[in-house]
């Protein structure tokens, strides 16, 4: 007689077990996900199945009434006390006698799914760092002292197999209590990624109540955070708030400068970032409910100033050449290190930074966006105050920073602001009657509706983009960058602005305008951010990218043909350019709840080549060539051949810069 | 041609190396224990030899003038700038060339010998957890970023083949300034014991200040420190104060109860105990002239009660049975950690607890007395309120501890007092008139001397002993503690007291009297360490042991004679009795200065076997044998050989206990 067909659905993985083995023992031999935390006492319930009972030609397999055996008093006790779902058994209670059909529910698997938002992209395998286990400690013995974490590592390892624990003194405090409370059994929470695993809860008896983590993007102006359930992988809650940082200064220089120029200022900043951490923190466990007590895992993603900041280390090697970090390789700390009101023994891993200049927050967008792993060549660019672009496919990854500046955040424009309600975020330019519409954030009416009522406040960066690219579009800007005047372009909308002119977008309160300047502002933005694009492509000895993926809140709202005529970023098909929302977010999140995605992100950070814009020769040349609109020296000829751009030439005073006129001057080669 | 013979004094070592070989590395090759912290850069003279020209024929060798290379640049700017001492060489920089003697000086030894105070014992070999390494560091490189930290240690790895190097927060803060300082050149201090090594300090360039440890026996009433060199080993200063958590009660059992009856009790003495800690660290320092930031290490021993309250962990398990220890395994934590002045860094080494009621001061003595590596069977007691006992021999180590109560201490007795100027320490009786005569600590005459005019303040413990075993030893006390009347005993140093009598000792102000209850409190304290010892000597199946070893302070005073004569240890030759002074003390000094010595000890206290004298039914048994004086079932036959104890028998009133008739009964069998 051989021994009994086992098959595991939705696995499907098969195998033949001896008669008598148990359901839990079956999984763990033929290598099937079933949990189990309190270690197969049948109480936890963790690794219940569905056995089905009939023929299923499909699998090649009849399973017999009896192919379980009975329910035993410990399942039946579960079942009275807790309950079961109808035809759910206790896999570690349930034997199995005869070929047999199992059905693991999703509740039951150790390494789940979770699912991104997003529908194209690839699930995220749930392995938390943070696990779980129920044991039952030895009550201590006159005739054999020993201390009772002594005992409760035995335990550990007998039970469990978990080797060479490390616990806080924190833990240790409270360790005896606990003991006694769980009338000797408890359920450990364990840390463990690399190195041996650290105790970083312990409840008395089972405790089925939450565990949860936070994936952090801390920014220089927001802080964002997802808090998870570690258990399911399911986002609770996600929540954001200002860096408090932002009093110190806007933008990230002027807080290495106020750490320059104030004793004690760095220190200052770090108090600020870690009170902000904290009030996240706190903000999204009130939301939920639970205490913030029951964090156990943080993962954090930021650039590199914030990351010294945050550490309490001076960033003024940042602010230098040659960008020295203190350190760039991964952290692995814990919330008491950072004054967080999590769990003060809970795992805080911050990301790896690539260079002096592109942070963990770029590590990140890496791991989301996995460049390592692309069959095709994909440009991803980050845009913020300071644009981080990544650029490889499988087997060869680069990465460098530019200098974009604040303009594309709505800074240094003279109608500029921050999306928020009221920005004026979508244009289009008539192209006969050089008339323009626009959409504010907070309606999704067109300027020109007659319903539409919004209060218009301002420009923000993605309304920028267009407004320009349309100006450019019709006309009534030229290559070099030049609005033309009313009699040039015989457009009613433009206005004279002392020896430039003006582009009226909105006549209100207030009056929303583009100058000449706020053109050259975007110039010099965009110029940084393709030319960081155009020397990785060199490097690559290649004129052309698969893909793109625009990364970061703005990314999301940029509209890939205005960014194309205006050229920002390299010629491409509009079809092959995508959004990848907060990407940086979504990768502290999946180190949050893989854990061996932080090995992973890890090697990928010491393989990327790190390309620094500052000292490469060719890159000022690219800048020279990217001040036009949309490029000197790279033809667009794939955005030309869908939308004609008109080529006029506005002369103008001679408040330009000899850059300025070395880039008019070869865009007309 | 053969290689070139080098031979190493003092140690003997000898080989053949190829000629041009730097005498640091032929040092390494043949294992001779050759210092040096730049690793072979000329600049740290720690490698110095003395190179023995001549012939040399009890080491059968001859040695020309030129076996050694000649001084070259980088030795020369040595001598010139730092000075060598005359016919010493850099053994970096000389290279052997033919046939060589070579001395190396104790300086130059990496693992020198420290020389214990008392001749009679084995040295300490100096091998201490911190170690000094002089490394180069690459600057940061933009064409190829890397943090500052990555650097570090890869310089660490490629000039001292260091791995896997941790680093603390705090470290990290000034790493960046420090090697700037040092122009990419630093001293670094490592803290290596199990697991990999960990960063204490960092110093610009070469480092040649103090690197301290301190070595800690944490008492119930005071708290004493020996500063160590950690470069020679030497102490260089010694002190004590007092545990400050007096103030919430004298003895362990009290402070115990304190942080059962008080909120935040425990935490209260926690606070006080490390205040306690940093004091002393603080005054040591100050003594010697360092800063307390250069003190590296910490090795620190402790009864279990004590343990629990410097950790914060509520003492309330330790207060009743089954006396349970939260930890008992040794711990290494941090300066932080405990809140000490010293580096935040500096390792904390807390040697492990035997059981919970023999400490971490015990496993202590164990270290420095060695009961493990003794042929004789030797019997280590450390009296305090508790007495601590180990008995054992090469292969089988016992322990326990037993409730000595504090009357040894002075406490509980008529006239008793600690042990300072004024007190009775040294006690005669003659014979024949019965008078006393005493000495008080402060002076050296006896109290019958003319000259002598010290005040006499009380009596401390050593006194008692003295005073109650002449008392027994001249026929004022019978076996069972009684002392005789006026009548009985014929001396007019007795005095009546209520229904018993008293022995008038001293008559002035204070008057210094023996009473019955003072002898039974005695009886009491020192009935209890005879049967702790007796219990372990059961276990061995023996009636004798062959050594006796007392440490402690108090043990250092006790005169063995009359210790024997009271019955308080087991009958032995007197000579072979010694005096071990803080042998607490002198463990944590070998644990601070030995890194060695911590897996040793904590092997070592896995193997004890331990006895808990409140469960062994036998205890109770020799505790009554042991009221007697000297014993009412071991006959003490060595000591009545050399000292005729007289057996009168007093009759007393109504007020004894059964148990004491009983033990009367049994000694007149």
């Amino acid at each position: 007689m051989t021994d009994p067909l086992v098959i595991f659905t939705p696995s499907g993985k098969r195998g033949h077990v001896a008669a008598g083995t148990t359901v839990l023992d079956a999984a763990r031999q033929l290598g099937v996900d079933l949990d189990s935390v309190c270690g197969g006492r049948g109480i936890c319930s963790k690794c219940q199945v569905q056995p089905g009972i009939g023929s299923f030609p499909k699998h090649g397999i009849a399973v017999a009434d009896d192919a379980l055996s009975d329910v035993n008093a410990v399942e039946q006790r579960y079942d009275e006390k807790r309950g079961l779902k109808p035809g759910r058994r206790l896999g570690c209670q349930a034997c199995i006698q005869s070929d047999v059909l199992l059905d693991v529910p999703p509740e039951s698997q150790l390494h789940k799914q979770v699912v991104r938002k997003a529908a194209t992209q690839k699930d995220i395998r749930l392995d938390p760092a943070i696990r779980l286990v129920y044991v039952e400690v030895a009550q201590p013995d006159m005739h054999d002292p020993s201390g009772d974490l002594e005992r409760l590592k035995s335990a550990l390892q007998d039970q469990w197999q978990i080797e060479d624990l490390r616990i806080d003194l924190t833990l240790l405090k409270t360790l005896q209590t606990t003991l006694r409370k769980g009338n000797w059994t408890v359920t450990a929470a364990l840390y463990q990624t690399e190195g041996p695993p650290r105790l970083v809860a312990l409840w008395p008896g089972l405790y089925e109540g939450p565990v949860a983590g936070i994936a952090i993007d801390l920014g220089s102006t927001t802080i964002a955070g997802h808090l998870c359930d570690l258990r399911s992988g399911s986002v609770l809650a996600s929540s954001g708030l200002m860096n408090p940082q932002i009093r110190f200064g806007e933008d990230l220089m002027s807080r290495v400068s106020y750490a320059m120029m104030t004793e004690n200022g760095a220190d200052e900043m770090t108090r600020a970032v870690r009170e902000g951490l904290g009030d996240l923190v706190r903000a999204l466990a009130a939301e939920v409910g639970i205490p913030p007590e029951v964090i156990l895992d943080v993962t954090l993603v930021c650039n590199p100033v914030m990351h010294h900041l945050l550490l309490g280390i001076d960033p003024y090697e940042l602010g230098q050449a040659p960008f020295a970090l203190a350190t760039a390789d991964a952290l692995t700390l814990t919330g008491g290190d950072l004054d967080l009101p999590t769990a003060p023994t809970a795992g805080v891993y911050i990301l790896p930074c690539i260079a002096g200049h592109v942070g963990a927050d770029a590590a990140a967008v890496a791991l989301s966006e996995a460049p390592d792993q692309a069959q095709e060549l994909t440009l991803i660019v980050d845009v913020g105050t300071n644009a981080e672009i990544l650029l490889g496919h499988k087997g060869r990854v680069l990465a460098c920073s530019s200098p974009t500046g604040p303009a594309f955040e709505g800074a240094q424009i003279s109608g500029g602001q921050r999306a928020a309600p009221g920005a004026i975020e979508r244009v289009e330019i008539d192209t006969a009657s050089k008339k323009p519409r626009f959409q504010v954030i907070g309606s999704e009416l067109w300027s020109t509706d007659p319903a539409f009522d919004h209060p218009v406040t301002g420009i923000c960066g993605s309304g920028i983009i267009e407004v320009i690219a349309e100006m450019r579009r019709v006309g009534l800007l030229d290559a070099s960058g030049l609005i033309g005047s009313r009699e040039r372009t015989g457009s009613d909308q433009i206005l004279p602005d002392g020896r430039t002119h003006a582009f009226l977008l909105h006549d209100g309160e207030p009056q929303i305008i583009i100058t000449n300047s706020d053109i050259r502002a975007i110039q010099m933005a965009k110029a940084a951010l393709y030319a960081g694009a155009r020397l990785l492509m060199n490097k690559f000895e290649t004129d052309t990218v698969d893909r793109i993926v625009l990364a970061g809140a703005f990314g999301a709202h940029i509209s890939p043909e205005h960014a194309l005529i205006l050229g920002m970023i390299p010629d491409t098909d509009p079809s092959k350019i995508t959004s990848a929302g907060n990407a940086a977010g979504t990768g502290a999140r999946i180190a949050l709840l893989d854990k061996s995605s932080r090995p992973k992100i890890e090697r990928l950070v010491r393989q990327i080549e790190k390309i620094e814009t500052a000292i490469e020769p060719r890159f000022q040349e690219h800048f020279v060539a990217a001040s036009a609109i949309p490029n000197s020296a790279d033809s667009f000829a794939l955005t030309r051949a869908r939308v004609a751009l008109p080529e006029p030439r506005f002369q103008a005073g001679g408040d330009r810069s000899r850059r300025q006129r070395r880039a008019r001057n070869s865009s007309s080669q």
